[in-house]
């Protein structure tokens, strides 16, 4: 529980430093009011805040995570943006996304203009905490994430996708970022030494974290965040949970599964086909436990870090508290 | 000539460099063939080859050099990338542009991976060279550049833009970027004593060489690289030949110049309408004039600069090369 104080400390000192760096006023206002208004929308801050976090465990320079974690904040939301646009998305965190309220060149504009200014955060983390590297690592993830969007945009035209090749994605998509979040924070804080492990720790949450989300959308026993339930079946979208039942077919009975499903016109009806597949193979115990598999590595990890005992409960809390949410 | 002959050396060796990249063969394909694309268009390298001609000047790292050319040469066609989109243009250098060949999403995706490249190998160069500051140097521009580009935009909406607002405009959109360039070839032959004169004189160049254009798009004597006579009149942009016109006429004769201007729904009726004006007011000289003032300006920053003076003679007729174009 102190942990979850820490938390909430963490988010209210970073807003402040956000809304202090005074984006909102910079000029041209057609340029950065789509960036302002994409920051107030109403966020976990997930990234920079897990970034603040390592750096509070084990000391350094607090303003430069704060650069950095505006960094990695501004860069998250400029992929928010222009992933939008190229999924033709309408709402954002239940508000009009970006480009349907200014605009689709605004907001390929305004997404570039917050990749670099990201930079120029992450270059004032780099000489504030006298840590070089900190770009570097930045410039693979964000590399590796376009790569996973790639990805992505390429499995919505595909019918055949493998489990391996999801995985791939979401670790390129979503892992790397918070991964690089981890490592940043653990980096200004001068334990370089434990820098490979926690990005490892890294992406085994930030793989949890997005299987744990596909599991959810069709067996959360709420009704969390107001979802419907099977929503990505609905959409007839490839998430693990449909990957990880066509893993348990043979190859010509998979083919044929996925092609179905893919041809399904009605979503109503692809889910009522899907639910007694996902029932009779088992999917529930079977993702399920890929899902624990992710959490146990993660909890490996964390066990064999040469820190205080304190410490590495204050970690196994803050991993608790990314995964295993409404479980 | 002997520049000339240096200029051609450069070209050629920037092209393997760049070739030797490999960065088409990089996957995901859908991600880096775009990107081949682009840079497989013919083009004359202006930027890099500049950057590269201030390195050879006055000596330091090649190989820096080189993956500093890459650099701005990745960003410069990022930019273009994702301009084509924001202005809807179909065409880029007389083959389709990239989003019209590949789609709106890929453009999009593919530009922000250039992006990230080009700091990828700005880096690069900075390691090479041991000079610190370049990846500062090109971020700046890079935020610049996106600034230039929504004025552009936001020009394009409104009938009343100044003179002065649109010189800002173009010293953001290009010529900051020539000017990093030759900058950064400074820095890198450890000439940091000349950066900001260097620096300076490639904002001339580069204003010099956009009003030039404007200038020549209506005044040009032959029939530039196929260009129609008078394109910027007849698609109603306010190039500088507009605003130069405005700026000489009283406040209330002006609103009315660029309402009428703007209103003008026959492309060909807007020019037989502008000659004339053009004529009356003396445009040819006061432009012609305005160009020149820009050119007197870069020489002068030449005879200033604290180099040898066969490096002088080298500089001026560099930058002879690139403006004075066709006069």
């Amino acid at each position: 529980m102190a942990n979850l104080r820490l938390g909430e400390e963490l988010l209210l000192s970073f807003e402040k430093f956000l809304a202090d760096l005074q984006l909102s006023q910079a000029e041209p206002t057609a340029l950065y009011e789509p960036v302002d208004y994409i920051l107030s929308l109403e966020a976990k801050r997930i990234r920079p805040v897990s970034l603040l976090f390592f750096q509070k465990l084990f000391g350094g320079s607090h303003e430069a995570a704060l650069y950095a974690a505006s960094s990695v904040e501004l860069f998250h939301n400029f992929t928010l943006m222009h992933d939008d646009i190229m999924d033709e998305a309408d709402l954002r965190r239940g508000h009009p996304s970006t480009h349907k309220k200014y605009g689709m060149a605004s907001a390929i504009l305004s997404g570039d203009v917050m990749l670099v200014q990201s930079l120029v955060y992450m270059r004032q983390a780099e000489h504030l905490a006298s840590v070089p590297g900190l770009c570097d690592l930045l410039l693979k993830t964000a590399r590796e994430v376009c790569e996973g969007q790639a990805l992505d945009m390429d499995f919505e035209k595909q019918t055949f996708v493998s489990l391996q090749q999801y995985l791939q994605m979401i670790e390129w998509k979503t892992a790397v970022l918070l991964a690089c979040c981890m490592e940043t924070g653990t980096l200004i804080a001068g334990r370089a030494d434990l820098a490979k492990s926690i990005y490892e720790l890294g992406i085994l949450v930030g793989i949890g974290f997005q299987l744990e989300d596909d599991f959810l959308d069709y067996y959360a026993q709420d009704n969390r965040f107001g979802k419907t339930k099977g929503g990505d079946i609905l959409r007839g979208k490839k998430s693990a949970l449909v990957l990880e039942l066509a893993a348990c077919m043979d190859a010509p009975t998979r083919e044929e599964f996925l092609q179905t499903y893919q041809q399904h016109t009605q979503p109503e009806a692809r889910l009522a086909w899907m639910e007694p597949l996902l029932e009779a193979y088992g999917i529930h115990a079977k993702l399920g436990e890929r899902v624990q598999s992710y959490k146990d590595r993660a909890h490996s990890i964390i066990d064999q870090l040469a820190i205080s005992s304190e410490n590495r409960e204050a970690i196994r809390e803050w991993v608790g508290q990314i995964l295993g949410r409404g479980k």
